[in-house]
């Protein structure tokens, strides 16, 4: 059954699924889609309600939204196995991952998005959140434990943002949470997250294009 | 292992975790919180993120977010099994959890809440997610097909507040939906839904006087 991924370069979600695929040893073609010019009509069709990468097209039929796509890749391919194994663990997984969901990419957006007062008060709060996962983490090697597994891609995947954050909202996120910036060198040491994450370089050079085209520089 | 809930009469949230364990013939003790005059320090200390009800306390354990609660009732007590049994239906469930998630509670808070044209523009958007709720169901009996499931759970437990969004928007959910009004009809047939709502009745009072502690009228 072909496998398939509607993929963005610079995508921190379409990053998950590079990430969970690479861990599977799943082969897969990737589909580049060029979000400046115009979506692609398999987009468009696969995704209608959120028009969004990544979405995962296998055997044709697709799965939508990042995190669910990795939970979704996890039960197709059992191993490794990336979720807990108990259901309370999963429980777990599910509330931290849904936490990510909401808060990090977004506040991070408000911090190169923002003007005046608002980088401030955005990057308050993206350190807020870091320190609330930092708490989450403890003192694990990683979030479930000693295996690297399926919190650790819904969260490491974000972090190919995190130099563009820093650089506008002018802190260290190893300065404010020591304990997250180990676990991120971990979870780097892998090939399977090295190998599937954008470039924070060309990150900070596309955020800065968006940022002439939104008329903040 | 004891099982609690703490609950809140009103919250339609709450709702989900009553109608799961009714589903699967769990008994529990609710602990019903006074949200108006305070929120219990057992609360506090189970969601400190949020500090929301439902929690389920399971052997003490928290399990937080109810859409999560649900996920967790059916993997811990798994007869009669809530979510499909294959890993694309089940992606299905959790991706249209999501969209009810992000937007039902929400957008109809708007329609309450809201002021001069926002209300109109909040029906009109609720309306839309409507439409696309009925889409998605097509022309099944339930959401996974002929048997009553999870994601029927999830929708269905906000249904307690149409009423109050009818009242303030000036719409009907059998004018505009009908086939979400028959599939609703169908899920209030089951005593497990019934007798785990709360009345639509006291919901709109309730509202009414959310709506004076906001000086909204």
């Amino acid at each position: 059954m072909p496998v398939k991924v509607l993929d963005f370069w610079g995508s921190p979600f379409a990053a998950r699924v590079r990430v969970a695929l690479a861990e599977k040893g799943v082969s897969y073609e990737s589909k580049e889609e060029d979000l400046l010019v115009g979506k692609s009509d398999l987009l468009l069709q696969s995704n209608p309600i959120y028009g969004k990468v990544p979405v995962l097209l296998h055997d044709d039929k697709p799965v939508l939204e990042s995190s669910n796509i990795v939970y979704y890749i996890d039960e197709t391919w059992p191993n490794p196995q990336l979720l807990p194994a108990c259901s309370y663990g999963r429980s777990r997984a599910r509330f931290w991952t849904d936490f990510i969901d909401k808060k990090v990419y977004d506040v991070g957006r408000n911090i190169w998005m923002g003007k005046g007062d608002e980088v401030e008060a955005a990057k308050d709060e993206f350190i807020d959140v870091l320190k609330k996962l930092e708490g989450a983490l403890g003192d694990r090697e990683y979030y479930a434990g000693d295996q690297f597994g399926f919190l650790d891609i819904i969260f490491v995947s974000l972090s190919c943002w995190f130099p563009t954050y820093e650089k506008y909202g002018g802190f260290m996120v190893e300065e404010e949470t020591p304990t997250i910036a180990a676990w991120l060198k971990r979870c780097y040491s892998r090939e399977t997250v090295a190998k599937s994450m954008p470039d924070s370089q060309r990150v900070i050079e596309f955020v800065g294009m968006m940022r002439k085209m939104h008329g903040i520089e």
